[in-house]
């Protein structure tokens, strides 16, 4: 704008010329007054907020081990039998209430956080993963509810493919690349799943160590598979077995995985509802139906464990009787047979946790009347 | 304490229930009334907190526009001839630092963070990996270099390694799992770099686009490979001979690296202290030596550029002829000319950018005399 008007009124090009940098030069002086101001209120900004977020994070240290402090006194008072069992129960209930505040409330993002973790560290450096904001904390959990949504429909729909055109176009034989495709699809979705769940974790998520141990393993699994050079004919079928039982067991876990995520979302919701979970709680375990749903689960996942110790011993055997002696199907081997017992066992735990916590409500709902 | 003193005065079982149940309550209502206040005063922090970052991220924002509409006005006057050279270069130092001040500041955490990409998203979710704390990002630039340099003297020990067992023990053919191996931490290499230079982008730091996309197209060429048999006897000196020269083009490479990352530091230091560089920067192009030393890398740098299309050249040539006709061969092949080009043409053009920038500022610097 200056510009246009000097070149219309046509001064004396010198005078022109030092009026446009005297204007310039103004300009360019309270560019740098701004900047300094900014850096100046952003610094105190910084200061402030780092001030006052310590002083909050030390008053929500210290409630957190009062929470502790109280909740064992009441246990213990509970088990020398000094306490009302109706009294015992409403204490419990209001003492959970505050602790659900503390961890579920916006107070949570000044209690300490979570150690990151190796496996975060490896791949990304030292930068913070945690959202300070509740808000975003929910997103990302979320995200990783509805991305495992989808992955459970590619992870039934994959396998599947490749089973109805090995029968209907490759005559009994599957060519390498479509299989290689899907193993760097599964190592690419477990080295996200494993991320991410990595993540919750440490934005206050319960998840169960087991559950990302498993997705390391799974990890491993996927990337030694794709070493594994897939036989050609003749006797392909005879040679494929390990991957076709392999794509069947893949198969019936995007199916377990399409039902256990329908139910644990519909069952979180409830337990939010009731207050008696984290809305950041994942539970990615394989038993937390709803008790109706849990007998229908139960089956499905016991069945999917046998089937993967199964394939998991049956490559172990072709291995060990000589029919392929790749060191890849032995660590294959191994690798899904630990897979299985480790989910059995944390299957297995959860529901004996569960049945515990069942039994501890009925008796300190069943007392008051009996007393 | 209390229940200690309550048995030690032994009064009657009801009384000191009914005291110790009426403690308890006391307490448990004291908790909650602290997780209340301590939510509230959290939730008030945050509010205060994103209220003064949005009026200090408007400030933040109109600041830069200010310097953009500053800087092209000068720019018109200095092609105009109605700006004195000498006066035009001070306010353009001045309008540097006060651009300085703003992106490397404190307040630069208040400017919109750019976009996250695809590629963590996929990682990742929807978790923010910028950190608001100018020493948090500078900590994560200084791992990045560190990585940087421990995997390149891996980079370099690796493949030789490799070679040496191959003709001391292995009779010049490589079995497959140790080079099985080698790819497979090559593929966990590119991903973590990858990773790490989408978070320092971020976070600000100016790396050219292309060493990220040259990461995603080398951890495609690491996934490849692993699904590339490896050949065994008999002739397979002949049959390994891609493997090989790569091998090879990867110790090179490791030098390079060895090299650039003590002389891009030592550099990048030097315009730290001169002003000239945000500490943010990573100068990973390949061409950013101090003036003597940027000509001895240039030519380690075009030899290698060289070597790479070679070998990806001796690849495809191999796959056309017929020795080794899998879709693997010429995948590597196309990948390594790809990423050869692609280097080729970033150092060129850093090297007109850096040239053309020498020439401006020596224009600049004679022109005070010349008048």
């Amino acid at each position: 704008m200056d510009r246009v008007k000097e070149s219309e009124s046509e001064p004396p090009a010198s005078s022109s010329s030092s009026s446009a940098a005297g204007k310039l030069e103004e300009e360019v002086g309270r560019v740098m007054d701004q900047a300094r101001e900014l850096h100046e209120s952003g610094a105190s900004l910084l200061w402030k907020i780092s001030n006052e977020e310590q002083s909050l994070r030390q008053k929500a240290i210290s409630l957190e081990s009062s929470i502790r402090r109280v909740r064992s006194s009441i246990n213990s008072l509970i088990s020398k039998k000094l306490l009302d069992p109706k009294c015992a129960r409403k204490l419990e209930e209001d003492l959970q209430r505050a602790s659900s505040i503390l961890t579920d409330g916006e107070a949570a993002a000044f209690l300490p956080a979570e150690a990151q973790g190796r496996f975060l560290r490896m791949f990304l450096g030292p930068i913070n993963v945690r959202a300070s904001r509740k808000e975003v904390q929910l997103k990302v959990k979320e995200e990783y509810n509805s991305y495992r949504d989808r992955t459970a429909f590619l992870f039934l729909l994959f396998p599947l493919t490749l089973l109805i055109l090995k029968s209907w176009i490759w005559e009994g034989c599957l060519p390498a690349f479509p299989v290689q495709l899907y193993e760097a699809w599964l190592l690419f979705l477990y080295t996200g799943l494993a991320m991410r769940e990595n993540i919750l974790r440490a934005n206050g998520s319960d998840i169960r160590p087991w559950w990302i141990y498993h997705h390391y393993c799974a990890m491993l699994m996927a990337l030694v598979s794709l070493t594994w050079e897939i036989k050609r004919q003749p006797n392909c079928a005879q040679k494929q077995r390990g991957v076709e039982l392999f794509l069947q067991w893949a198969m019936m876990q995007g199916v377990a995985m399409l039902l256990q995520n329908r139910y644990q979302r519909q069952r979180l919701y409830t337990r939010i509802a009731l207050g008696k979970a984290n809305r950041m709680d994942v539970v990615w375990g394989e038993t937390s139906g709803v008790d109706g749903q849990l007998w229908v689960l139960c089956p499905i996942l016991f069945a999917m464990q046998g089937f993967e110790a199964y394939v998991g011993l049956l490559l172990l055997k072709t291995a060990f009787v000589g029919v392929v002696t790749e060191w890849q199907v032995i660590c294959c081997g191994i690798l899904l047979v630990l897979m299985a017992v480790g989910n059995f066992i944390n299957t297995i735990q959860t529901l004996v946790t569960k049945s515990r916590f069942k039994a501890k409500m009925k008796r300190s709902k069943s007392k008051p009347e009996l007393d």
